[in-house]
């Protein structure tokens, strides 16, 4: 099983940027959903598993609102069943004409204890979606029903979101650049990595404010690494702590 | 004639993802207007009838500042001669590289009493249009003037704004999601049933965020009926009232 | 050299609008960097001479987090060279899949005084620039690093951000509509006729708020030019001043 | 089961054009598969049950060209498994950066017996494709193996392609405007209606080009049905027959 | 009155990209048409006054088959009234995912002796518009009928088209490039214009084809000029002529 | 220095697909010039080495057609000094609404021996370079002269062209698919193990025409590698030879 409390934890005090950054060093160049973006500026940080859901194209004869009552529609499905602490992924294939979800399906995923929402489509009310707080990323506002122009097909297969692949499992971190995708079997070396690099920009903005040049601070040299841990030690902190 | 007072207040309460819902279920499946925002979060909400001014490309030899100048500019007419309490719908084609209008042409339109101003282009002076709080919906903000790129060719035909039919007096409501147009034949019907919807909504909002399933709430089934009716009589409301 | 600190201070107190329009007057249609916007409202006007850095796609063998160590990395030759007062600009071809700066880079202009930065791609670290308060403009928030899609291929050249030509030494003017380039051998009589312009339209602003019709007064007549003309002995203020 | 040999024969004589008209008829406005064309002009007429193959982006530590050693993969599996008569329909997410198949694979299908391949991505090796005389749909030509950006999911899923929901068993059918998808349960009777209107039709155009104007003949009016039923009789051909 | 029959010949001997030249040395920028081409390779050439077309979207209420069995139906109104020789030109506001005409609708043109059609849509029937052999322009093949997703407005008004401003009256030019719109007051001088420069750069290309360099030929100089009145006078050829 | 005989030879018989899979296995992803194609079908194969000329957006008082009367003019230039056998490659910034050159210049470029000329952006005068049978790419036919949206900027740095890095000096090769451009340092393996692929994919593509199925033939095992050397026995033709 993936994300113990102090990966999440570790996760939930580094950026997208730095996720990113550690994930290219792998070679991993295609992470970060393209075109998704917080609902709001100041959400509380994202971090969870994915669970996901794939939509399709909608068909008149298949799709109307009377399908939103079989409990076992997938999207009503995904609402009840994606677990507390993780991460709602859907793949709408970028299209944002109609909604992914709205705000009472986005209330009771935070009833339930998920920890966030991501479409590279649409919600409605967000209006509604605002008022709850709840890290909910997307493409842009829609208020028409899903209905219109979406099907949704199943759960928990290896979808595409903002042009990502996302497996099951996969670890959704967000923040205001958006959503980066870490694949699970790196999360917990990504994490360590990641907020230890945190440490050294946060040394490295300090100084960077302070007036000092990048060259030989940023990326870091020997010397400068030797000038952070110092800088550590008087801060009292290390991620080796 | 279309939009009594009542329906108007109705308009006001109802958000444009019920108006959708009730839109589609008669079949009509296009009437949010795509890729149009409000121009800040927070405005007040818009409902009028829809006045329509219609943009073509501009041809040099034509458009020029001066065109501008002649009062039976379309553009200029339209912002003269739109009702109080009507929206002015600009067809811009969404060509958003120059402005549609812009904070002068819009604090006119408020000082008239017209209800809001719609484009699928861009207005300028974006500032100085936060400033009048007025409801105003977009597509981005774009500073060049509109003759760079459009010219003003007539008013109150039948027009497409953000890939939706706009026929002058369908009426435009407006809120955080963006523009619905309601073609004015429908107008009283969907009101009464969005208003009846809403309710219903706001009890099921209120139930999820006590921790309640969505199946068997949402959509109602005639037990959820049953409870909401005695919800709606503990509280003393009813849209039938 | 171009700027002067009279001019300087003329471009900081008018619009991207008011100068679009001046510069269109010159048959100079295409001024404004289409799809580039601030990163946040409220941020302190942006005027500067452009500093060019023009940014090529990305190759796997040249391009890794290495090539940020070399300090002759036009990258970090530009964030360290370009003049306090300027604006960088950098030519990102539209690509916002990767970032141009980040926080970090940004900060370091900020310290040295620079005037703005100006990018038709992405920026990393969106939470840490909004911090900085510093006028920054992009087309979206970007979290991966540069180098996965992009290469920085050289500075002070001539280039094209947001559809528009850059030539080093234009003037770049940024507000809440988003930015204008002015060409330098133009800055002076556009900066003094936008001047005027911009308190012309002060006036048709506080006419038309008070009731006015615009016909007669937006644009200008003679008679309405006139009445300008009392408004500002009125008030004590003229750019003739 | 779906596709008899008369229905197959019959859909081979009607146009795509045709047979979205009886689709519209029946309240079916999303059955064109759009941005999707044949590789070349005058191939065979294309008609087929769909066999469905799912695409999503690649991950670089799971899609090199190593993967496609595995005869499970997916894509192979399709081509290898497909029934002769079926079409191979592609959902590529509109991913057309690199190719949803080559040569090799179409030559494979043709050996097969398989009646068409749709992608709305992109082919490699186009003149060894077209060389094939192969019904073949797509976005457009593109070189790179499909591993650079696309990972084979699963087969015979529902899917979108071209912004189209496709079911397997639905039949596909393909002309020079490009592909239709008709829904496995409306196949035989969308047969026989463009059987018929396709008669009307020859009956149409041999009048028009006679100089005949369309009032009256087009749509049809009953003289025009009692013109045409002669017009059968003397030619000796009725969809009855 | 427009087009004499010394221009509409003149027109039919010169390419669109020196018309488009001609008007680009007057100030007209923007008179080709955007992403609008041939229906195929070899087509006759077409010249024409514009007839104008314009199409809005589709409303369910009011748009379904049926629509076309009105002779007041603007679509057929036009098919049926636009002047032989004339071109059909149709704003479908880019819309290419349903058909603006079909090959019945444009063989009833080429009956009626109009000199073409253009739509920035999509025709349907494409293998039967290629047998037709008539000048079409459009942006790609559509099958599905108009009505799913257009509306016919109204004829001959101003119109956009391929993001081109088009007033009944313009004379259209296509060729393989595409097609440029002609201001009706310019046509009889561009027109002689461009005979010229035809002449001077079939001189040019017979020069270049043996071998000479551009600079001095091409553009043109005084010691260039001569050089063409002597070739001219060899081929006993002239535009004064 | 790079392109010898043997390589240019080597290369004009493999494909682009080929090219970017053997790019690919070495970490070369984005290698193929996206939405860039031969001007017509059947053109000679395009080798040569990469002649670099970039072009940023116009600028009124800059471009005009006199602006070509300058020999200094770098559009004029690149075309009077690309070497012979080298191809031509333009950074048109995905820029097509004017043209990148036209049929009297790739004239010139063809009469000096010129291998090709690569676009991301229009040609003008479609017509006169079919009739030519030179190799040309690009993206879409346009009748408008450069100036009206491109300003020839500066020869032989590095480019972006179709969203790829291309330096002077890389070889650019071109079939029917379209463009990839082959680092110069890696051009010689390349060819070679190219020419390798492409004959075991003819021994391939022979045996599945033939019936035989993809596993373990496609992609190769020691088996199947046996059975391609006696293949190659019997036909006398090796790679080694």
């Amino acid at each position: 099983m993936a994300l113990d409390a102090q990966t999440r934890s570790a996760l939930a005090r580094v950026s997208t940027a730095t996720l990113t950054t550690c994930l290219f060093k792998r070679g991993l160049r295609n992470t970060f959903l393209q075109d998704v973006r917080p609902v709001a500026a100041g959400l509380p940080r994202m971090v969870g598993e994915a669970f996901t859901l794939r939509l399709i194209p909608a068909r008149e004869d298949l799709d109307s609102m009377e399908a939103y009552a079989d409990p076992q529609h997938p999207q009503r499905r995904a609402i009840e069943t994606c677990p507390p602490g993780s991460v709602l992924v859907i793949d709408s294939r970028g299209e944002a004409r109609a909604a992914s979800a709205g705000d009472i399906l986005i209330a009771r995923l935070k009833a339930r204890g998920v920890a966030g929402i991501v479409t590279d489509g649409g919600y409605r009310d967000l209006a509604g979606i605002l008022r709850l707080g709840f890290p909910a990323y997307f493409r842009r506002p829609s208020a028409p029903p899903g209905a219109v122009f979406l099907h949704a097909a199943d759960v928990q297969l290896p979808i595409g979101c903002g042009g990502v692949a996302v497996y099951p499992g996969d670890v959704m971190v967000g923040d205001e650049d958006g959503v980066v995708c870490v694949p699970a079997h790196l999360v917990a070396e990504i994490a360590a990595e990641a907020v230890a690099m945190t440490e050294y920009e946060d040394f490295v903005l300090e100084r960077v404010e302070a007036g000092r040049a990048l060259p030989g601070l940023y990326p870091a040299t020997p010397e400068s690494r030797a000038e952070f841990a110092a800088w550590q030690r008087a801060k009292g902190t290390s991620s080796a702590g």
